[in-house]
């Protein structure tokens, strides 16, 4: 058996660090830096790095894409042609719609993809930044199309499972892509707007913990977080604009002092929280 | 030397707990809850508890005020003509213009008011939640008068630090609102506006990071947050129209695809947020 990870940044990084003893496969990286397959392989964490993923993909029975979604497409596009037959192939990223759209066609008969996503992160990238408990007691999502096979559904859930996540969550691309805009990216941008604020300037000694936290995921990767909210734009906008009518109903109240409408909208969100904190996984 | 906390919820609750020895005074404390003065004595952390301030307000030096803005008003209000000449006040409101307004005419000549605001807090509030440590590192913010006397502001300035307060910083009564509506006022609309959403009963598999610490201070205790949104209504209204506007921004470019300009926005929000980790005191 033969595992490959295709693009060792944070991600990827921290899944071969937790991919070691896998069904005793052995385990190749990816990646166009040469000093990160470097660093992999001195970290005993793979056993041979490749600059070109040509070299290695016709022998891989499960490849993991770890790249951002543009590049696993262009990925896909390119080397399915060399796939192995029976190969499995997942990836990792923030959107699915987007991803199964751009394969759509290329895959040979009897190679599987399995769009992935697992849910852990970190303010900053590349493979210096990975961890070999990133993905503990996170929840990893998959969205199998229904001519996936139980082996490869079976396959990426067992992978899933092995580098520490706590619960695989089945779900649609569809309703993946609806739900992260709101628990992901919606964040981003919240945190990406409250920073987009001269005051933040001048406010260091006037902040305790709240504008901290509000505002955490603001150190952002660009480029990677541009993509996304390109890449998933029709979802993203609709979560903006509920996001905007909640701030405007609290506006409302506030500037026409309306006390008894304002608690129960702090209530009704404080209710909201404290139910969901009971029912999360991490 | 005697020191009267009014109030012993988190905050005051949290100051009791630290003020212990402050320049050897006896330490006093007020509150409605017989069941949370009787904690506070048998902790050791109070000299003596009353129910009422009336009974103990003539013998205090220094009176920290630490009930809702409203509540504190009204102490000051109905407690005036027992102040002992030469006392000084202070008090932990989240605003400082309705405060100061509140109480404009009714002290004493002699006794002197000095605006006070510790940046710490917690998502849960009362006595029992209060913690000897609460304080530690925190900033101080304090808005003295012009004709507040150098003796005064050295009080409630020692007594800030002596509580475990890394900074004490002066600022107007103005500058501190504006402030505030947006380091903290701000960032509780965002979380409140944030579980405003039915999404969030469903979103528990998946979630990271950025939904817990967007919305980590949307366990909000709506009474409070409520009274400080309408005491502070024009500059938070003015910090939601800023945000909106930020909003509508990433929106704008996400909608027509304009990826560089989505770029320069996330990276300059990056960019202040990381000038503002290397500048913040917590």
């Amino acid at each position: 058996m033969v595992v490959t990870v295709v693009g060792l940044g944070l991600i990827g990084g921290s899944m071969v660090r937790r991919l070691r003893g896998f069904m005793d496969a052995k385990i190749y990286g990816v990646d166009i830096d040469t000093e990160t397959l470097r660093l992999a392989e001195s970290d005993g964490v793979i056993d041979k790095g490749y600059i070109d993923g040509k070299s290695i993909v016709g022998e891989s029975d499960l490849i993991i894409l770890c790249l951002y979604p543009e590049k696993n497409v262009e990925f896909v596009r390119e080397n399915a042609h060399l796939l192995k037959k029976d190969a499995v192939l997942t990836d990792v990223s923030g959107v699915k719609g987007y991803v199964l759209k751009g394969i759509e066609g290329y895959l040979p008969d009897g190679v599987e993809f399995i769009g992935g996503h697992p849910m852990a992160g970190r303010e900053t990238g590349g493979y210096k930044s990975s961890t070999d408990t990133l993905f503990d007691g996170a929840s990893y999502l998959i969205t199998p199309a229904k001519d996936n096979s139980a082996r490869a559904v079976s396959l990426v859930r067992s992978m899933a499972e092995y580098i520490g996540c706590r619960h695989v969550v089945t779900t649609s691309p569809e309703e993946h892509d609806a739900m992260i805009a709101y628990t992901s990216q919606l964040m981003h941008v919240v945190a990406v707007a409250l920073c987009d604020n001269p005051l933040l300037e001048r406010s260091a000694s006037f902040s305790a913990g709240s504008l901290r936290d509000c505002t955490r995921v603001a150190l952002i990767n660009a480029d990677m977080w541009s993509e996304l909210f390109l890449e998933n734009k029709d979802a993203l906008c609709d979560r903006i604009d509920e996001f905007k009518e909640s701030l405007d109903a609290i506006k409302l109240a506030t500037k026409t002092g309306d006390r008894e409408g304002l608690k129960n909208i702090l209530a009704r969100a404080s209710e909201r929280k404290q139910k969901w904190l009971s029912e999360t996984v991490k």
